[in-house]
């Protein structure tokens, strides 16, 4: 921590400050410039915060100048994070491709939409069973039986799947069916959810809450990797903003910064955000084109039918033509689209 | 839902979105001008998705024209939700004020800051014991030995007590021990949670998320609501938004929009939005001014000491101030502060 | 400005910082810790942008940690500015109430109603006459003609008159017929008409970008401040969030913040960012209670024709009431409305 | 403008509603539902504001259901506009780019700059003259000088030039100098400045505002549209939210959504929003990848010296393997990069 003094601090008010911190137990180091005069704190102040020290005379400003997450930090591992799913490995040179429906509806469906993007190209499986809604008066999801539906397509196609979970209470059905546990943007800080799901094996694909800043993302990923579990892949799926054209701001430039900041992988869900298909397939080929590890789309055979999640859904043909592109942007930057072939 | 058409729909394309509605099981009201075509689907709305028309061809935008909430809905509702605990009534004339320390740290801190702000006024204590923290190393709280202080304190003093709960494996805990659950801005689209407290008997206390449209905040509500429990109180405590020199922004205009569109009582949280004593007092007196039906502030013994909550804490003389200028304000427009002597 | 290093950071890294300082002619402290390196830069670092540093082996992190505003920062002048028109006195213990129509529509209008706002307390008249229209299809205000009828009223009435400017080949007229030349929130960072207005004498009311961060805000000020006009009124509006159930968010807590940064008067305009006259009443009560030095409301004779500024205009009724209301809570705040009788 | 009624408003409110239309001049339609009763308004109905009627009794809501802007919208204007620029076309199926400094600091700075990106395939020469600073004392630019040099550099390298405008008094300059003028942001509702921009024939580049929606920004380019000058180029540049991590928040989704609204032209900045260099390359990537119809970046010869600039500035190397990605990012997609080869 920094504690800037104010021009005109009296030596009194700067004494008093420095005698506090050693009462707490800290050190300092002191810079007293014709400017300006401050004060760099020693030891562990992740017990402080800073503003407190707003409050006290004399005291201009006060700033934190670590981060609070260690693990999920490039700084202490330098070296990207690669997440095993069966053959595929998330955050290598490899592209994943997420996709299927956003709700399982019922058995039929979620094979047709499973076997004909697998023919495209996606490499792994999506489906809802357990569905957040704003209205309690909503669809809810299929539940135990979507997953079933979702484990029994995996099986045949060879993908792995993944699905999101909303309650602790479903922990072991997860462990059953599940391949990838999604937490979703809403439950992004439910520390009780993510304490429970830090001590399992399985990867976790942690989306981002959407007001979250990308600090936060990092500590919620850290009460992952701190409890346990580091088989971690972050997702953007859209921030809350003024703007309204769209259901959510895709932030894309979180991509880069993740990288930057983290070594986790990191993919992108361009379907929820957008809304709109036709919105959707230019912000997944940027997605690819901005670095991303992977994307996350909604296909459905039907779109037309499936009124809940229908504008934002793909056709099969609007995704196999997404795949063309994206396999040669990804090679415009010399990567490749994941194949989960033996 | 109304679906508007473009200026130059053909009448093919109209016929299509009518036919789409009649298969569905809708009807609808048709009405051609000179500038603007529109549609009113009749029926069960809530089942469509607007921007699922905005797919269409020559259909060039359309709105949902209902609130999804019902029972939390002033339209349906048109007197007042008084909330009872105890002696006191929150959503009346009166105004509830709700203090004590951010987080329990002992037995004889507790005890002191109650007998204190109440003889000062406060009517309702309120205190942390399991505590939401961004970072997985913060201090989360004495768990349920802080419960048990806080129940002991609530006896001693006649005060109904409040807290925050986490996880639906502590319900039975704050069955025992608290007479109003507090549901934090993180766990306000926590549906699984919510569905679990809707069972509850005791009042609820709904923070808004920090990214939470209203329309969201009488979602969670009405989830609330619709599963049994409707002894809601509603609790704004700032949104996020661009703006850093506080670590939110308290929203007080959500005091009179809820008044407005909802019959539940609403009160204001401005400690954790200002995140500084001294711009707390401010904004505690305009809630009370804005309309809102109680006040909950944070109150140390000692802020200098309580390092993690200190910052934003007020003094017994800051809060007993405090209470004098809110007592005239109240008076202003025509309101009192609760009192909860038998 | 503080730069802080990585925890593994190489000497040679660190020295390259420095030699870059040494050769730009900086000087610095530099601060070895056990966690934390941080390195303290000595000189005008106004010029250096923190982003550099960050682009350099072996940085963690780059803060500036001065304010970029001299003149209008308390820190360097403690006491408040007091800005004189005629016989108010803006920024002391007075509040002003400045109130009038959005929009100045004809002569006997704005007659009416500066007669009968003036009988219920209000010490200032507000009239637009150049109107900031985001389509420019609609009703761009009466122009000069509009400010000939402000200038009459004000004179008959006694109250000082104040008015939105929109371009520097305007000034003329607002020299001749204005007392407080307002300057809207679209054109808070149009830098041209700041430097401009700068060499008038008259009292500048400088409202809030919708988007401004407060620091901005202030910056703003200091470009009229530092070109010679310190008569400075800052005029919070509302900001643009995510929440759309009002046209902005009024961010009252900018008022105490501004208080605690600058000794500049603020005051609020509660009119534009609720858009209906009953969210505006009691958001003008939180304004004093908040600490605001004036409010600035539209009423109007007859809100129901005024289609264009009607739905937040209050009436006559309304205006009388709200001054009720407000005096009390200025009261219990130790404050007064101000009086403009000789 | 559809107005729905409450579910139990009376006869006699519907009715006073319909009196007050017909009063106005206007027709309606009327559609009585069992859950819902809705007003379709008739006529021009940009006279009326919809939070007026919800001060009605008896009415739930109020949408205005017609874009405000006619001649920027692809619903009147089926066919993209093709803004011509000497050889170059922008709209078209080619992709402009736009590289130079981000201030022209010396003569021989900006031959520097502009022979290199010319050579690697930049098509318009960027440079700014005159710039916006928060701060009154920050570099302003070079003023007219540089526009000369710019002027003289364009002509050297055949390349069309574009540099922001200010103020309506330096209309003249850029009439002589400049063969794309710009508007910037903090000028996008600088609404004096508009028309008078208006009345030139050379195109214009107009950046979005910090916090303007989609909507407002069309409205911005629809008041030089009306007034005359329908050369339009618009600029994502980045919008203001919560995330700080970068300094605002690149939306690329703006670029298809401006494509379904719009017919004008859109092109990104990446440079300003992102902030580092490093972050600016992949998100330059992805906006080809979204559709736009160029892209504007900062080069510099020397980032380390640009104190005020060089964080965001990137090499000469950079920009060389930025121009080679995007060649094979254009290809995937169909487009090219647009040559200025005569």
């Amino acid at each position: 921590m920094v504690i800037v003094f104010k021009p005109n601090a009296s030596s009194e008010q700067i004494q008093n400050v420095k005698n506090y911190l050693l009462n707490l137990g800290f050190e300092y180091h002191f810079s007293e410039g014709k400017e300006v005069t401050i004060l760099g704190v020693i030891g562990d102040t992740k017990r402080l915060v800073p503003e407190y020290f707003l409050k006290l005379d004399g005291v201009s400003n006060a700033f934190r100048i670590q981060e609070t997450y260690k693990l999920c930090s490039r700084t202490f591992h330098p070296r990207n994070t690669r997440v095993k799913v069966d053959n595929l490995v998330i955050g290598g040179n490899d592209i994943a491709v997420m996709a299927g429906p956003c709700s399982i509806e019922n058995e039929s469906m979620i094979y047709d939409i499973a076997r004909e993007i697998r023919r495209s190209g996606a490499n792994i499986i999506r489906g809802g069973a357990f569905k957040p809604r704003s209205s309690p008066y909503a669809f809810q999801g299929l539940g135990e039986e979507g997953l079933r539906y979702l484990r029994a397509v995996g099986n045949e196609t060879g993908c792995p799947v993944v699905s999101e979970i909303m309650a602790i209470s479903d922990i072991p059905l997860f462990e059953q069916y599940v391949d990838i546990i999604q937490i979703g943007a809403r439950n992004m800080q439910n520390f009780a959810l993510l304490k429970e799901l830090a001590h399992m094996r399985k990867p976790i694909l942690l989306k981002r809450g959407i007001s979250a800043t990308i600090e936060e993302w990092l500590n919620s990923a850290e009460y992952l990797a701190s409890k346990g579990n580091q088989k971690i892949i972050l997702c953007e799926r859209g921030i809350r903003t003024f703007e309204n054209s769209t259901r959510f701001t895709l932030d894309l430039s979180s991509v880069p910064v993740i990288k930057k900041k983290s070594h986790l992988p990191i993919i992108v869900d361009p379907s929820h955000p957008m809304g709109q298909s036709d919105l959707v397939i230019p912000m997944a080929r940027a997605a690819v084109a901005a670095g991303a590890d992977g994307i996350m789309v909604e296909v459905h055979h039907n779109p037309a039918e499936a009124l809940s999640d229908g504008p934002q859904s793909l056709t099969f043909k609007q995704f196999e033509n997404l795949m063309r592109e994206i396999r040669m942007i990804a090679e415009a930057i010399g990567r490749n689209i994941a194949s989960n072939e033996a």
